[in-house]
């Protein structure tokens, strides 16, 4: 099925995202939060924080508008989700309402195995504020060989020292089940059947819950649990994860505004999140 | 402030519970299901079955009136939750829709420390079959010596003799933050302060939570997980219940319709749940 780079720079519908605190919450308990005294401000209706990383979940429905364009035509199971930056860019984010998520195809990159599509979107509150940027990076299997320019390389590697700090947080064996109740109900995570037709042992954990898991890490290890001071994260999603299985966050600071880091199971000892790096407000 | 047995007989406004497949999930991965395979018909849309303990969830609307009639006042904080009765008379149970339940005064006991007040509700699906009945005992601390009847004896007390069988299992310390969001969002299981003020070390597990959790061990130990044997369930709450403790459920066969069954914290072996039974469908 082909890939039309025409697509590039094509904006898709602008869609509104309403939740309630209820979700707030929800989304937090998904990637984890919950079990320690520090959550209580991100499970607890009473002056509730959004966790910084929320900010993925309100572009979801603008962003499912990608599997139908006429560009852009492909096997939904070959579509993985390769890498995702986010930026928060209002403080503090909003923890009910109405958010609109605005996105656009960013660049489609030519992988030889497949194609990278990458898609900006800003979601938007009511005051027109964007209050969150991210780009997401999808892999299209099998899609590669087009043509088109090879882009850059994914970069922030791990340096090679010891890293700064580390953190290990647990997942439960029903964080898939949790975590897709905020809007992400694909049947690879919680479906054994369903999982092993795709090609894993069992249910592998959503992409983006570790990524929470990892925010997590670092928001409490860096930033004292201050949610104004988390910019941005940018990973890579290299490898799965089981739900039940510990998530170590290794960290390497950089500058006073900057990390690197990268997250492996401590159970397999596999890296499932790299290229990875985090941004503060100082 | 007064009781006015007057009230006994009384109707409450029936109300509406509107809910979908997620509240289901939610409901289940509230009381601790999803971390086991045979867990995953009731965390999962793909031939979701409700538990049978969901069923305390759609009165939860209608009953709260109760605490603006006019001819049963006191103050809330005086409020226990002492008994549940509760019976699935239709089998399956919706998972998504609306249900409407109407509440009754059924009893009013003078107890001399306080009030019982126990209160019938039928929940009726929108062919008019009742799904639920669920008979509500609410203590209302220093409300006795009114004058009324005293009121039978709990019952069901459990046998002297070792139980037939005895199930395990873990609550998560953040347990009541998702129990709390199918509903009873009172602080006291959440609010490290509002607990201490409420007289306890720190915030406690719904005790219809622990309830779920008995639930569930009977439904797997002696029901296979079969929801369509489950017939109704009773309990006191006598002490609370710690999110993160592990609920020991004792159990008694008195008939192969019947069981006697209490709970009590491994940690602290203290009952929770006493005066308790189940019964089945054969």
């Amino acid at each position: 099925m082909p890939i039309d780079l025409s697509a590039v720079g094509k904006e898709l519908e602008a869609l509104p995202y309403n939740f309630t605190q209820k979700d707030v919450m929800l989304y937090a308990l998904g990637v984890g939060a919950g079990a320690d005294p520090e959550d209580l401000k991100y499970v607890y209706e009473n002056n509730l924080v959004a966790l910084p990383t929320f900010g993925v979940i309100p572009l979801v429905p603008a962003v499912s508008s990608f599997m139908s364009m006429e560009e852009i035509q492909f096997n939904p199971a070959m579509l993985l989700h390769g890498e995702q930056y986010l930026e928060q860019k209002k403080h503090p984010a909003p923890v009910d309402g109405e958010l609109v998520s605005k996105p656009k195809i960013a660049n489609i990159y030519d992988k030889g195995k497949g194609a990278l599509v990458e898609i900006d979107v800003e979601t938007v509150d009511n005051k027109g504020d964007v209050v969150y940027y991210n780009r997401i990076g999808f892999f299209i299997r099998g899609e590669g060989g087009f043509g088109g320019e090879k882009g850059p390389e994914p970069g922030y590697e791990a340096p090679d020292r010891e890293p700064d700090e580390v953190v290990e947080l647990e997942t439960l064996p029903q964080q898939a089940a949790i975590y897709r109740l905020s809007g992400d109900s694909n049947p690879l995570h919680i479906d054994p059947e369903f999982a092993q037709m795709a090609g894993f042992d069992k249910p592998i954990l959503h992409g983006l819950c570790t990524f929470g898991v990892a925010g997590r890490a670092i928001l409490r290890r860096l930033c004292n649990d201050n949610t104004e001071m988390f910019r941005a994260i940018k990973v890579r999603f290299s490898r799965p994860v089981f739900p039940g299985e510990t998530i170590v966050t290794e960290m390497w600071k950089e500058s006073p505004e900057m990390i690197l880091f990268r997250c492996k199971t401590k159970e397999r000892g596999e890296y499932c999140l790299t290229n990875a790096a985090a941004w503060f407000n100082t």
